[in-house]
């Protein structure tokens, strides 16, 4: 049962997807059967369903078109290339055991990734719906051919398009209470929902083909080269190193979206059943995938969230699932596809445009404007370069940006003066709580490992409290939040200590951790300090201001 | 008299340092010049000495030297151009207060390049102490060219060369100590020890003009265009982008190496005092003196360190000793250089060659490599590639593997379960003390900030622990040591919590710092968390564990 309502569910699906990559509807079938056998064969997660997705199709097409005019047979080997090239970069990365590479991509980045594409695709598929000519893969260049294709617009693809989007969004929102109330159980009724969007895609492929509406100017799928899939292999004159260089970045993107949207989805499922998937071999077994994908005539594919999510409703339970989807889609593939000839392209453009709208998350952005204005920085830069330069641009500059925002953020650590709550043995910083300090005592709490990226910082900041406070002749630093000392840092602690020295001031240490301390021992910092490295910041304060009266507030 | 000293001493190491950079001799005094009075204007410390130094003019010497024969017209330009630009980033990068980015330089990357810069003077300055042509800017080109020259050396040449090296090493190890048995102050001989290169020098020029060494093939300082400094400006013809634009890049690095040399030291002298140096302004005053030694016909100039510390000890303390100094250089270029006329090139090379051996740091190597081995790695890769690639690639290498390493270090935090030191409410890793545990509670302890940099690694070992642990009912992190939680790290935490909860396990927080938990009430963790933030670890674990008896030992 799983696999007739998976497959159901992604033969329009994947017809939908084909037209996004820019390729013929069979090869959207293609894709979903080989790299579906494969994954199963290979692959940790009972739960997941690969074949193509919106993101990595809309990635394909751009990619591609930048190089060559969509439907050339140079577009085709382009595509094909990106399969093969993206399932090589994860295999590749998966025997690295470099998954963790896709953990650059950050939440955000990804956010604006996704609903930037999201755009771009229902952008790109407005042609389709409108019925009009307007090629592009950014915004810049899409508004623009829509604007000035407005006024041809053809009626009856419209009419296509918005009846298939107002039947889609109706199926969505009430099929399932529809269901129940005749008297369905609900998780059958709920699983039976999901059919919906087949059947309206089924009536309008009827009245497509009732009305003739290809002789009225409607474009349709039309024949599709029945049969099963064929061994694919680029010939000899594709092999050369000019077709295959531009397109090795772009793949090596393609590979890490694909790998992170498929492993969220896989982790989700599988924690639900206290499973536990290995991100390598997860790598490992989408390469695999996408290499079985371009050698049987798809496109790139990944474990895509709609389908593994019915998958998992439906039951699946075994990798034996995926093959009987598999086998489903081959007949469809097979003897089905004369039945999807008088399909319009516009009720798929609908179908599409549904979907990728719901990829959007909106609140998303508001939360992370709330919580942090410097993620919803690289969050609206990735969006932004998405949507006007390309995906490419989008997402290399966004996880650029968040490496360079996180850079940022470690080089200027947070550094408190703390004193003493009255009574306890407990430091807090100053400017926060009523504390007690000492003028001949300076103590401060850095919040960041010491490393070279702001270990000057760190030179300059105490250099400029030494400088204000003419009296101190300690300065104690309280290490509780410091999880690593690196080469350069142990070096400014030193250059800090001589300075420190020679203005008649000692450093002391407090609180240093367990394998900080493991390393500092086999530096010379502890033989080399005047002062000393405290257990607690409570006995180094005693130690330094026996009989000494405390002050309060900031000094 | 500082000034005066300080004066006798810059005069052979600026000769000298012209020569390294491969331009006339009284190039080095001009740049010794003007950027000393405009740095006397400008500049916060009091006791730094700016112009010519050993690392910039090697810097000059093979930036210069990759794109234009040595002594051709265009090579004047390009350092002149050199000097204009490492100025103009220096005012730019000051203004716009960035010169935080020199801290992106870690110093194993600043030891390594410092070193391996050494060594390459050393080994190009060999042709003159040999007497032979041997052109070059890496190991590579030189080694084999001073290989095929050795047949052709000049055996008046290296006689000059080895006895000024005699001379000044038995100058620097004994003349204070000699001048101290003759009966001087300790004080006044250690000032005048310094002036004993000077005197090496002084019998080397007057041998070479006594016995006529020009004459027998023994290359001298020869006629010195003698005068003040003068106004150049690059000619129209100049002023071409594919002039300019190969120069971009190393001048910022020129820039930035020079600032670091000069803030160190003069940091280290500022402390001295108590006084506090303003990097940013340093930045821009350096950027002037770079500029002024453009337009005075000098070349790239920096604080250096030898000049610094003398003009330091010989007692100055307001700028006016600069323009003392400067007054008396320009003297020296007005009226004196006659008196070089003599001086053998090799005995300059051998000056330079004892000079720049001392900024090899080998203990320094030891250290780091004792210390820590990935900082070590920075450091070698730095040094092999300044030797055999060249002195951008060596700084460009360390410092992206230096961050590279940074940001690998931060997305593999160390993650300890943690149980009770039995009688306290102290929490320690259970690998490392003897602990109490219980089977349906998981202690974890995060040495890191969250960032999406690790949010994964997180989610990946938090799923493996809780299918490793079965029994286990509640999981609760500790975050003691957690400085920041970025917004992905916050979806992460999320997900996590959904993931477990969908397992039938609660997440608790324990010990948020307090700037982390402002953030997070902005968030929603603390509505959708289905357990609790805890303020302390112990509380947590006592309201989870009432009644039940803890284990011992790791679960």
């Amino acid at each position: 049962m799983a696999a007739l309502v998976v497959a159901l569910m992604l033969i329009p699906q994947s017809l939908a997807y084909a037209l996004l990559a820019g390729m013929p509807p069979q090869t959207g079938l293609y894709a979903s059967i080989a790299p579906l056998v494969v994954y199963a064969l290979l692959g940790t997660s009972t739960a997941l369903a690969v074949g193509p997705a919106a993101v990595t199709s809309l990635m394909t097409a751009a990619s591609a078109g930048a190089l060559h005019a969509v439907a050339s047979p140079d577009y085709a080997w382009a595509v094909w290339w990106l399969a093969l090239l993206c399932g090589l970069w994860s295999l590749a990365l998966g025997l690295l055991r470099l998954g963790a590479l896709a953990q650059w991509l950050s939440h955000p980045v990804l956010h604006g990734f996704v609903a930037a594409s999201a755009l771009l695709i229902a952008a790109s598929q407005l042609r389709h719906l409108l019925g009009v000519q307007a090629e592009g893969t950014t915004l810049p260049q899409l508004l623009p051919a829509l604007a000035q294709a407005l006024p041809h617009v053809h009626g009856p693809t419209l009419a296509f398009g918005l009846g298939t989007l107002l039947g889609l969004w109706l199926a969505r929102r009430h099929a399932a209470a529809v269901l129940r109330r005749l008297g369905w159980p609900a998780a059958r009724a709920a699983l039976a929902a999901k059919l919906a969007p087949v059947l309206v895609l089924a009536v309008a492929t009827m009245i497509s083909a009732g009305l003739d509406a290809q002789a009225h100017g409607v474009r349709v799928v039309g024949a599709i080269g029945s049969g099963l899939p064929v061994w694919t292999w680029a010939p000899a004159e594709q092999w050369r190193w000019s077709y295959i260089e531009p397109l090795l970045l772009p793949a090596l993107l393609l590979a890490l979206v694909g790998f992170v949207e498929s492993v969220s989805v896989g982790q989700s499922l599988a924690a639900r059943r206290r499973e536990r998937l290995d991100p390598n071999a997860e790598l490992r077994a989408l390469g695999a995938a996408n290499v079985a994908s371009a050698c049987s005539g798809g496109f790139a594919v990944t474990g895509g969230f709609a389908r593994s999510v019915v998958n998992f409703e439906a039951g699946a339970r075994t990798p034996l699932a995926g093959l009987w989807t598999a086998g489903v889609l081959a007949l469809a593939a097979w003897q089905l596809t004369p039945l999807l000839h008088s399909l319009p392209q516009a009720a798929l453009a609908a179908t599409i445009v549904l979907a990728v709208l719901g990829l959007v998350d909106g609140p998303a952005f508001v939360r992370v404007w709330r919580y942090s204005r410097s993620d919803f920085a690289a969050m609206a830069l990735t969006a932004l370069l998405t949507l006007t330069v390309g995906v490419e641009a989008g997402l290399a500059g966004g996880a650029l940006a968040s490496v360079a925002l996180l850079l940022w953020r470690h080089s200027r650590p947070h550094i408190a003066v703390v004193g003493r709550v009255p009574g306890t043995e407990h430091f807090r910083n100053v400017q926060r709580h009523r504390v007690q300090t000492w003028p001949e005592l300076l103590s401060l709490r850095v919040d960041e490992s010491l490393t070279f990226a702001n270990a000057r910082y760190l030179e300059d900041w105490i250099a400029a409290q030494v400088a204000a406070h003419p009296h101190v002749r300690h300065v104690v630093l309280q290490c509780s939040a410091v999880n690593d000392i690196d080469a350069s840092a142990l070096e400014s602690l030193l250059t800090i200590e001589e300075r420190l020295r020679s203005a008649g001031v000692t450093l002391h240490l407090s609180e240093v951790k367990g394998p900080v301390m493991d390393r500092l021992r086999h530096s010379e910092l502890p033989t080399r300090l005047q002062g000393r490295i405290h257990l607690t910041h409570h006995q180094a304060v005693q130690a330094l201001t026996a009989g000494a009266r405390p002050g309060s507030g900031p000094q």
